[in-house]
Parts: C-alpha cells; sequence; structure tokens
C-alpha cells in the first residue's frame, strides 16, 4: 500500500465524521478500492484540495484547479518542499485548522505563456513556477531575442531563457544563479541559461510585464518547458509571449506558516547568532 | 576653466534668452567668476536641477532635494551613467525638450535608513541606490541579525549586507551578485557582501517590507555607508531600519531614453542577431 | 568567393615563392579549383596546420591531429578567438614569423573520455576543451555519480557536467560559472551545470586525476558531448571515465601573443588605469 | 577550566606513558598549573605539534612553524574545520595512529607576500590560506594593477582581491565566487571581490606565477591582510609581490582521512544517490 492509501485510509472516516465530503482522484482512490473522480473533474466537484506528494505535484494540481480558484492544501511526503509546507505527521492538525478557518489563503502568482507561430497562436499555458525556453543537449548555443513591453531588452545567446514568478524563484531560477522572489512581491524574473556574455545577469521586472522572446536560430531541438513539466517543441521565428495570467493559485497556508523558516531550512542557512 | 564651466559659459546666455531663470551652486559659479548660492539653499529656489557630472553627483543632489519633490536632470561629462543619461553633446537638445515640457519624469523609489542605538534614534538618512553595512579592511567576519516585518530571516556571517533600490540594482549590489531590478519595480533587494553561508542569495522583496538589521558581533570597524557616499560608524547592537521613503527621486527622463539600451551599453551587452 | 578561397588565392603563390609545399583540405581547395587532399589525410602529409575560422575549427583540427603531434595555426575570419589568435589581415607577417622559425609551439593539455556499458568499452575519445554530460531540453535533472580517482566526490543533481581542460575552462566552462584556467596551469575544472546543490562550486584538479561519472537516471535522453562538436547518447549506469590523453594540441603562437591580452578584448576587461 | 586544558589533564599523563615527551606553550600550560614555554620557542623544541582550536587557530601555528619543517596536527574543539580533521572524541585513535607511524604528512602550499614602498621591502610574510589586499568599509572602491610574471594582467576596481592557496580556497575566496582547488593541484587562485567589471572572474595560475599588485588609487585605508589575521597598511603605489614560499606545511593527516568528505560535510553535499 502507498503511503498516502496508508494516510487516506485513516483520514477519509475522520474527516466524514467532522462532516466533510471527500472527492477522490481516482487514481489515488484506486489502491483503496473506491471509485474516485477522474482527476479533471475534480475542480468542479470540490471548495479545496489536499494535494499528497512534492512541489511538483502541487505544481500540476495547480495549473489543473486555477481557472476556479480553488485553494490547495500541500502534503509533504518526503522531504520538506517550498510550496507544501504540510508534513504528513502535521496534517491532523492542518485539517482542523482548515476546517476550523484559522488559515490563510495566500494568492501566488501564475503566468500565461503563448507561442506565435507566424501569426498564429499555436500553444498557451499557464504556470505557477516557471516558464523555460531550453535547448537539447546536443543543440548548439541558441539565439533569444527578448523584448519586454515591446522595447528590445537583447538577444541572449544562452543554453536557454527562464521566466519566473516568486514561487519558481526558489526552483530552477535559483540552479540558473537567480535571485530569491519572496511570495508576495509583485515581479517576476528574467533569468539567462549559462549565458555567453558574463555579464548577462537575471533581470527583475514588474509582473505587469509582458515579454516576448523570439527564437532567432534554426531550432534542431529547442523547447518550451512549463513548470518543469510540460514540452512544446520550437520552431525558428516562434515567438513566446509571457505574462501575467489572470488566474492565481490559491495556497491554503496554515497559519504558523514562516516562508524564511522555509528558506533557513530548505536552504540550509545556519541558525548560529539566532537569539530567541 | 573645467569642462562644466566652459559648458555653461555657453549655456547660460542660451538659457537667459529663453526666459530661464538659473539659480547656480556656488561651486560651480566660482570658475564663472559668478556669485552662487550655497548648495543647501537651491531646492528653495528652483523647480528644476540640471547636474553636471557622473552618477554619484546625481546621488548626492538626489537627496539634497527629494523633500521638495524637485526634478533632476543628469548631463554626463564623462561616460554614460545609469542615471545620467545625458551626453554632454546633447544637452542643447535635452534643454529644449525640458523647456517645451517633452519630457518623462520618472519618480524612483528611495529608502530611508534609521540607527537605533538601545531605544534612541541617532541616525536618519534618506538614499537613492543603497544602504549598506560594511566591516573594516581589519575587522572580521560580521554577524548581521535581519528581520522582514519583524519576521526572522537568517543572521548573514559576510563582509557585509546592501539593501538596495532598483536604481542601486546596478551599483554595488550587481558586484556583490545581485539582480538587475528594472527602475519601475516596486521592490527592494538584500545583497549579502561574501557571505560565508554560500547559499545566502540575494532576497528581492516588496519595497513596502521594513527591514531590520541588528549587529551582533563586536564592532572593531564596522560602518553604515549611504549612496556609497555619507557613512556612519556601528557598534555592537546597534540596529538599522532601512524602509522605504516617503520621498522619491524624480528624474528627468528625455523622451527617446531608453533603459534597456543604457543596459546593453554599460554591461556591454553584445547587438549581434539583432534585427534593426 | 568565400573569404578563405580569397585569403588563399594570394597566399597560395607566395608560399610557393618561399619554398613552402601546400596541402589544401579538399572542402578548401574546391572553391579555387583545385583538388586538394581529404581531410583525414592531411595529418600525414604535413609538418604544421593552418586553420582558417573560429575557435570552433581549431577544436576538430586539433581532435584530428594531436596523435602526429603536428602544430596548428589558427586564422580568424571572424572577430578574435581564445585560440586563434592572428587576425585574416596579420597572416603574412605570422606566416614569416612560422617560416623564420619565430615562434612558439604552446602545449595544450587534452582529455580523453572513454564510455564504459557494463564491463565494455563503447566509445572513446579526445578533446581540446571539454567533455560534458548534459541532459536534453525534455529531461528532469539527471543525477551523476562523481569519483575523483576512486574517491567519491558526490552525486551531482544538475543540467549536467562540465569536465574542461584550460583551453576549455573561457568555452562553456566560463558560462557555467566555471573560473578561468591560465593554459599552461596543469589542472582541470569539473563544473557543474545548474547545479539543485547550490553549494555544488566548481572544483580544480590536478590535470593527472581520473574522473569517473555514472549516470545514476533513468537516461531519457542524456548525452556526452565532445568540444560542443561531436555527440554521444548515454544509457543509465554507464560510467564515463575522462583522463589527461597522451596527446597534446600543439599551437604555434606568434611571438607577440599575449594570453591576458585576449582576456581583456574578449571579456571587455577596462584598459582604465594602466599606465603604458 | 577550558575544554583544552580538560583534554590535556587525561592527555598529558597517557602520552607520557607512552613514551612521548610533551612541550606545552605557556598560554595552554598555565590552566594547568603548568610552566610552558613561549610559543616563539615551540618550533625549535619539538617533532610535531598538536594544535587545540579551529582553522584559525591552524594558520598562526602554520606560520609560525613552517621554517622548520614541523608537521602539524588539528584537533576540532568546535564543529568540523577544512585543516582541522580530528574531532576532540578521536585524539586518542589520531594519537595512536601518530605514535605508530600510520599517517600522511600532506604539504601544503604556502604563498609568500612581499611589500615595496618605492625600491624598498618594508614588509614579508608567509601565509598558509590568502593574502588579501582589501579596501575599508569607507573607502571607494580600489584601482589594483595585475601582473603575473611581468605580464600585465588588468587593473581590478573591486573591494579587493584575493590570492588563495588550495587550503585557502574554502575560505575567503569561495565566499567571493572562487573555485574549490583540490589541495594537491599545483596552483594558485586570483578572485576579485566585488569586481566593477562583471567579467573580471577568478583566474588559476601555477603556483609558479609571481603575481605582482600595485595599488593606484589614493590609499585612504586599504590593508594588506594574511590569512585573514595579520594586518599590514597599504599606502598608494606600494607593490604587492605574491609568489610560492620555499616553505610548505606538513599536515599530519590520520590515515582514515578523505578531503571530499569534508566538502561534503562542511558544504552540506547531499549524499542521496549514493549506493554505498
Amino acid at each position: 500500500m502507498t503511503e498516502s492509501a496508508e494516510i487516506l485510509g485513516d483520514l477519509l472516516p475522520w474527516l466524514k465524521g467532522r462532516g466533510v465530503q471527500v472527492f477522490l482522484d481516482a487514481e489515488v482512490a484506486q489502491p483503496l478500492g473506491i471509485e474516485g473522480y477522474p482527476r479533471s473533474e475534480i475542480p468542479d466537484l470540490t471548495e479545496g484540495v489536499v494535494v499528497f506528494g512534492g512541489d511538483g505535484s502541487m505544481l500540476s494540481v495547480a495549473r489543473l484547479v486555477c481557472e476556479k480558484g480553488i485553494p490547495i492544501l500541500g502534503v509533504n511526503l518526503g522531504g520538506l518542499g517550498f510550496i507544501t509546507e504540510v508534513h504528513a505527521a502535521g496534517i491532523y492538525e492542518a485539517m482542523e485548522h482548515v476546517i476550523s478557518d484559522r488559515f490563510t489563503v495566500e494568492e501566488r502568482l501564475m503566468l500565461t505563456a503563448s507561442v506565435y507561430r507566424k501569426k498564429e497562436k499555436v500553444a498557451n499555458y499557464t504556470v505557477l513556477n516557471d516558464v523555460v525556453i531550453n535547448k537539447g543537449a546536443l543543440a548548439r548555443i541558441i539565439d533569444l531575442e527578448t523584448c519586454v513591453d515591446k522595447a528590445y531588452v537583447t538577444t541572449f545567446k544562452a543554453d536557454g531563457l527562464i521566466v519566473s514568478t516568486p514561487t519558481g524563484s526558489t526552483a530552477y531560477s535559483l540552479s540558473a544563479g537567480g535571485p530569491i522572489l519572496y511570495p508576495t512581491t509583485g515581479c517576476i524574473v528574467l533569468t539567462p541559461i549559462c549565458p555567453h556574455t558574463l555579464t548577462n545577469r537575471p533581470i527583475v521586472l514588474p509582473d505587469k510585464a509582458v515579454v516576448e522572446i523570439s527564437l532567432k536560430s534554426v531550432a534542431e531541438d529547442v523547447f518550451l518547458t512549463m513548470d518543469g513539466q510540460v514540452g512544446f517543441s520550437l520552431k525558428q521565428r516562434d515567438r513566446v509571449v509571457v505574462e501575467k495570467s489572470p488566474f492565481k493559485t490559491r495556497l491554503l497556508i496554515p497559519d504558523e506558516s514562516d516562508y524564511f523558516k522555509v528558506l533557513r531550512t530548505k536552504l540550509g542557512w545556519g541558525e548560529r547568532g539566532r537569539k530567541a
């Protein structure tokens, strides 16, 4: 039995006892011998979603439910995540908080990425973490002509380019040299990946900025990747337009949550010198 | 004769001919054999200030005039600056723009730094670029306990800590590894200088954040520096509170100005691959 | 007519007049209406090779001729290169130097990369710049277990890993955050690409170190790339062993050559403050 | 009673019982009611030195004993150090190793720094970690004209410049963005501190390189610092010459020691993914 099945075996009657109606994702329900619902129908059924897993699971659920504005709570089954702040051990306490309305809903910025081929929009995505243009392992360095609000920025010659939300700033962008953006900062960050020009440093922009990236190189093997999970193959001269989404991810944050504590834990910042 | 005196020798009658009344700073006026005004009185006399010099001169004038909200225009006598976008050669054209109201006033965020010793406020400053806490050359690494909006962040063990505005992000913070913040981004950046903990990466915060930094080390030789120009000696247990200033620097930006062009020029970003 | 054909039209009779016998690569010879030699035969025919092109052309010729120990001279047709220090304009002067023995032969470290699948060696390469293990655009972060001289270093979780010579240190490794290694430094550098663990900093090792990298992840789309030019598809559990090659690239360096000048020019280091 | 006194209370009779003659530093001896020897006389008395403390204590002892070539063993009383690999708990085991000759002596490169004022040598130091030229907290950015083996490199405009040995590469240089140099790598690294020019990246040089740094700025408050412990005030036009010392630090390394394990522990490299 999987860990989530084990937890649910106890949690389901506990929730029922408190008058909470639960709709299980079919995939989660199956090991329990229960018939669940197709994942795509879940957003229409519920007022809130609990995700068992890591940050990756949260990202895919965030994209699924954002249009409905349904709040989500992440329960981390492995190590601590950046957006899954509740440990398996703390789930009953967190549920008590949620049922008794002692929680905050934190709205997180999402981005929309649209791909234009010639004049036609050929793809459209919404992300919580980041939109990445990335070359394949064998492709040479790529040229990405970048404009912000129609003003030319530069043509990045690089392995790729990340457009990240504050939520995504502690994910791939951080590994590529980007700064940490506090979650409620109204901005995004443009982080080039291994840029040929060493002075091409990450650029923080207001979240209302419209970023337009054109692939100038012959695209042998270049991809647009959403939240590190969904890919789309780009062709030369494709234009990717990234802007603030009308949707937000609504995170259920238990009241004692503390963003800087997550940073200290996840990034191993020493606690030495702290009085209390 | 200094370069500014030479320029002014021609510019003054040209301005007078257009009905513009000029108040010269005493120091600038002296080589011209004119009696000027004490610099501190200038803000009470004028509707706008033209600064001849580099970014450094702009910073000190910005601090001088910010309370009055007087707009300033920087004329760069050396290389191009980040906030002195007009070259000496372009001064007449820029003046035509200003006189005929073809310009933008760009409001730039300023920060206030207050130093508390025990319960008493012992110093207070306003800056356009950055507030820096820095150890002396012989001092050991210092401990800076840092809180944001009363929440503990970490205790930086470092050579120092920079709190920078978007305007200051291309100055010292960039050399210390910070990102570029677009001027109108409503945020600030906390950049540690040579941190002992390698994961202490720059943190971008909303500009309404109140940053409180306490010096925990025995302060042999630690200073607070404002815009790299004004210093204040810190003692152990001093608390420095940095927050958004009620004042703004109002930059006169000629209409054809382009922030990204300044970045490309100053940071040597290649233009290769750009169509037009 | 290509630029190299134009140059050769004049250079060939000039060389013949000085008693130099020239063997043209077939591809280079063809636009001149001359029958050349297959590239693979060139190393057996000549005492020295002149390469027209950029650093990329030099890399492929270096791999071709290294076993014979033939010196090569790079003539840069575009901008200045790191290892093609002669401009087209300076070719006659450089040739005079070479013919009259006024040059230095600089020996550059090369690396050998061998791929082992189970117990079998399935590939073997020699490079002048770098050996790179890189994930594809859609692959997730990869796990690269790394040992040096049989001692376990760490398991890099990253986009990839670069093993670079001093010559390669100013190429991809520099973009990924690596240091500059002076050409005659007897060492190599291990530079992780966008590592998940932020403290995974570049590691400089003696050039006699044997680096063994095992791909621990399910390899969907992971490649070994030699000098950014030759690729080999890796499978899970493949082991890549990188060590000092018995061969060297022998660069013909005209006497007035200056490595730091190349750095200053290529990296835009300001000359301000230099007396002479 | 201090921790070292407590340890010595037990260790001294244990050593005596094994026929080892011990010479105590006066400062260490005093809390035990024993009369010790002035520290400066210790190198003439012993065949080996045991240092209780952290890396800082090791550095100062290393400078003291290097001319005599006496090996030293570091016993770390706090956390693990980079060069104090024995924990207090492991001291008896380590001593058994040493007494029974089961150890390695690892020779570590040291550097000599000489300061020339006009034509005169005014100071001379030997270091194990690094030679640092650093500006004071209130000084402006300084200009450091740098030559390697008489060849001009560049004039760094920076907060300072670090010349580090492999041993020092995990200390200040790492915080300033430098790479890790494996201890037996025959090279040094030049790491600029917060350079104005963003492309001024760390440069690794052969250890036989002679580095000459001239202070070109008006020196208000610029210091040369040896191993972060000894300071010397520099004046404008002073020249600092850094080169390989004829002396080495001879570290006593217990046989089971493992440099990469130290890196993994000190830098928090995850062990996930390691088989054994």
